[in-house]
């Protein structure tokens, strides 16, 4: 696995560090500290409600920001079919999301000075890994064109589902870290509670897929699943390295397959009708949101993990909907209302199965 | 509460004996016996097995059982209408379940002689609690009648999943039995589960039921669970006492409610075309399959308890559909896969979350 190479080649320090300061946060819990470890524990206490605190904000922050997505999606529907390059959109996306992490760069240089944590050069060691999570995205996204050969738009949908099942195993196999029978119970019920909240008086047509299809479905929820907890073993590998250092390399490889995917999806459409061909205010908001929804993933990877990002995700669908019925003049079925429920007993059990 | 007035009626120390005979199953289970307890702690030990082996076959028989019931019904649909009066088929029900307790008892006599835990003679203070059930059941039926003007049939169905909640929750109350944090998720879980497997393309209709048509319907839902949780009362209030015994008294009460129900229901049918008009093979076997799947409650109230009841007969439903695929060509729904799997985990975490 890529990711023990990693772990191999790790010739930082920091690392222990970082497990020396996560003990001082168990000891500043556990209330049995002897008086002389008192300074330290009360270090550790702080340190503790810090790092809840920004793995509380980051959350909510990836939460509100889906959500406003989604419902950005649906106005742009109901404004009219998408008349510009998804391409296009996607590499600004990325593009933004790099000025944005070289903007927070430059202030955290005016105010700490440049540090080995911080400064933008790398190493190939470093950076040799930070393609990888770009070009699994680039390949599920050109899968995705022939995937809807076999399911329509709607069973896409529901398979979609499936990556919370793959972002579990793979976080399990890749990242090593253990979940509680209690906690691989609640992942299955968040599968099933935002399928059921999907579900209408069509979805039982996915399930006449065919084998290629079910098979194209597993593996594009794989890649998914894979960039995703690969992205947090890159960016969890060097836990003092600045957030926005690490996005910034990430989010310049996003850049170069984007660009790559422009050529190969939509370079008549690009060279004849231009590049900004069909964006309207609506697609310049879009693109903003996803800019900040992706540094918002990137920052649940870093303090939180990819388990709290599909959390979030999905509550942020379920959120949509009900923000939806005001908006929108949406109506709930009673298949939200099921799914909502069993998606809410998965984030009890999530937590109160938690390993001791 | 009713019950608490038994407790305190309660005059028997057999339920001292019981809690002795449990300390025992208790000691065989921890494996921490001294040597002079050996001897008791295998018989502890025995009792627990067997404990567990009648616990497991009357819940088995319970589940099959009723979802061969539930087959029968659809069977007897697909020949047509109920040509003969409901009312009268539950009197022959009641009536068998009588006779078969009887047989059961002489069985019983004959080997064992009369004592006082087997012999049918009883006490005012004993058999005063027994109509409680066979009354609520009557009064639920009669309502029954009343709600089809606020909901359909398929409305009607899914709003008796509320009976699983309302069973959970007058459980705690009445019987004051203790479930954990994670059964309650469980609970929860086992009724949308087994709702959510019950969706069609009607069920959104369900959610225009007007207030009275809930109220009756959250009325009904405690009124089924009640008499379920009384049972359990009654039944476990004196352990030794010969579960046929109970259920004869329970059984002629039966009869008598459901007579009255006959002459408030169906008089004049039964008294112009006869007390078996309408009467086909299927009915007999239904009749049978009532009778059985009616002392297999009992047993399971005896030797289990109401939440193994209701995981039985939710389990039964899921079994019923799964068999229909083969005897009916019926096509599951993705709604019924995502149910099933939903009330597969509730199973789980029922056992899992044990309270220790």
């Amino acid at each position: 696995m890529e990711y023990r190479k990693i772990k191999d080649d790790d010739d930082e320090v920091q690392e222990d560090n970082d497990v020396a300061s996560d003990l001082e946060s168990l000891k500043g819990k556990s209330h049995t500290v002897a008086s002389s470890n008192i300074a330290l524990a009360t270090l550790g206490g702080y340190t503790e409600r810090t790092t809840w605190k920004r793995k509380g904000v980051v959350t909510c922050a990836l939460t509100i920001l889906t959500s406003s997505q989604a419902i950005l999606i649906v106005w742009s529907k109901r404004a009219g079919k998408y008349e510009y390059s998804v391409t296009t959109a996607n590499f600004l996306v990325e593009t933004l999301k790099c000025a944005l992490s070289l903007l927070a760069l430059t202030r955290i240089w005016k105010n700490d000075g440049v540090t080995d944590d911080n400064r933008l050069s790398t190493t190939y060691d470093e950076v040799k890994v930070f393609p990888i999570p770009a070009a699994l995205y680039l390949f599920k996204n050109l899968l995705q064109y022939y995937i809807f050969a076999y399911v329509d738009a709607p069973g896409y949908q529901i398979l979609k589902n499936l990556n919370i099942i793959s972002t579990g195993v793979l976080y399990r196999i890749i990242l090593k870290k253990k979940l509680s029978e209690i906690q691989w119970a609640g992942f299955i019920l968040l599968c099933c509670g935002c399928t059921t909240a999907q579900l209408n008086s069509n979805s039982d047509r996915v399930l006449q897929t065919s084998l290629p299809g079910w098979i194209m479905a597993i593996i594009m929820a794989l890649l998914s699943g894979f960039a995703g907890v690969y992205t947090e073993a890159i960016i969890k590998k060097r836990p003092s390295r600045n957030i926005n250092v690490q996005n910034f390399w990430l989010y310049v490889f996003g850049m170069a397959f984007n660009a790559v995917a422009i050529v190969i999806q939509d370079f008549d459409a690009v060279a004849n009708k231009g590049f900004f061909h069909g964006y309207s205010f609506i697609t310049v908001l879009m693109i903003l949101n996803h800019a900040l929804s992706g540094i918002a993933v990137s920052m649940v990877m870093k303090y939180a993990d990819n388990i709290v990002k599909v959390y979030s995700t999905s509550v942020a669908m379920l959120l949509t909907a009900v923000v939806s019925v005001f908006l929108f003049n949406f109506h709930l079925s009673l298949a939200f209302f099921l799914g909502s429920t069993v998606v809410s007993v998965s984030v009890y059990l999530h937590s109160a199965g938690k390993l001791r």
